[in-house]
């Protein structure tokens, strides 16, 4: 492993400080770098559970599927994230499985399960590290699932931009999300969770003060 | 806190006897038993992270509220199940928030917050346990989901009863979960969980070798 690989492991994996220099050691050993090609199937249910994921470049979508194949995504993983349900199967608490792909060419480091397992049967630290990603993961689920349930911010929302978008005559709004807030009557933060949402979607996309409309069709699928 | 209570308390805390007698002494001492009548909300969104909640008698409902007031269970918690989600202030990596209500009479040992935080802060294997329980929360929830997303299997097996109900003329059906599992071409795990599932609802009821319906209207609505 190159030495900015290593960095970059140091530096995600927030228990680094808490392993003893030999359990550094090993995680450093047994690590190794993966590439995936876009849309290449990572993870599924039933399939080997390689470990945890560090993404160094790329993107990875976590989703789940029912029995008539119908996909829901749950969430998106970018450079820095850790992915820790691929190693779902060494995780007692974490019962369920899920599918995970590529959404664009990724490099990742990979630590595998058996060595995680390993470790975290002799740090608790390591154990801990885990559970709490899950603990984000399982917070971004949830806003996954309330979008999806509850249906209305984003409706409203894309609503409001091609109202604006119309009003203007342009698809580049230039309006900061406070102001979208305050149009809206809403949170800045709730403002800006979902137009990183629609812009990770490439619905729109973000620079200061500004709002490009990407994909007006997509938006205006949203209202109906 | 009565020796019984105490005895509870450290059968269900899973990292108990990582904690040194100082801690578990403080545990023991912040600890306290809190009754509350059914149909009170224990915790909501934007109230007070009143802790850790170790359920001793009753039955808790954990679910989320849409912005036009529709209500999501995610789950039910039991006798002996460790509610952890009205302490989400304390656990950094929840960053969304449940309401929570009594679905009977019921009576908890309420560890505070400010308690847990403390010996989270000190002892690495409590917050590793506040984790590891929203794991296993994490898990319920997408079960949760699988089923209000998806809602395929719970329509199947609710059809499943009613037909089988009036080919018996019978309320009562004298099947085991195999034997559904096998009419159903499903798994039995799968038949199971979802009886389990209806039998928390009231839907039916359950014992050896017998399915009772209790409330047919229920499972009617599920089929349509």
């Amino acid at each position: 492993m190159k030495s900015n690989q290593q960095a970059f492991l140091e530096e995600h994996i927030s228990c680094w400080d808490k392993l003893s220099i030999i359990e550094q050691k090993v995680l450093l050993e047994k690590a190794q770098v993966l590439k995936y090609d876009k849309g290449t199937l990572v993870h599924s249910a039933g399939s080997d559970c390689i470990g945890i994921l560090l993404i160094q470049k790329g993107e990875l979508r976590v989703y789940m599927v029912s029995e008539e194949g119908r996909e829901i995504t749950l969430y998106r993983l970018f450079e820095g994230d850790v992915c820790i349900l691929s190693a779902s199967c060494v995780l007692n608490s974490i019962t369920f499985d899920v599918h995970i792909d590529t959404e664009s060419d990724s490099e990742v480091i990979q630590i595998p399960s058996k060595t995680f397992l390993d470790l975290s049967e002799k740090n608790v630290h390591m154990e801990c590290f885990g559970y709490q990603v899950s603990a984000q993961r399982f917070s971004e689920v949830m806003w996954a699932m309330q979008q999806i349930l509850f249906m209305s911010f984003d409706k409203r929302l894309a609503i409001f931009l091609i109202d604006e978008s119309i009003k203007n005559g342009s698809d580049t709004l230039h309006l900061t999300h406070e102001q979208v807030a305050k149009y809206m009557g809403s949170a800045r933060e709730v403002v800006s969770r979902m137009l990183k949402y629609f812009s990770e979607e490439k619905w729109v996309s973000l620079s200061r003060g500004t709002i490009q409309i990407l994909d007006r069709k997509k938006l205006r699928s949203l209202t109906v």
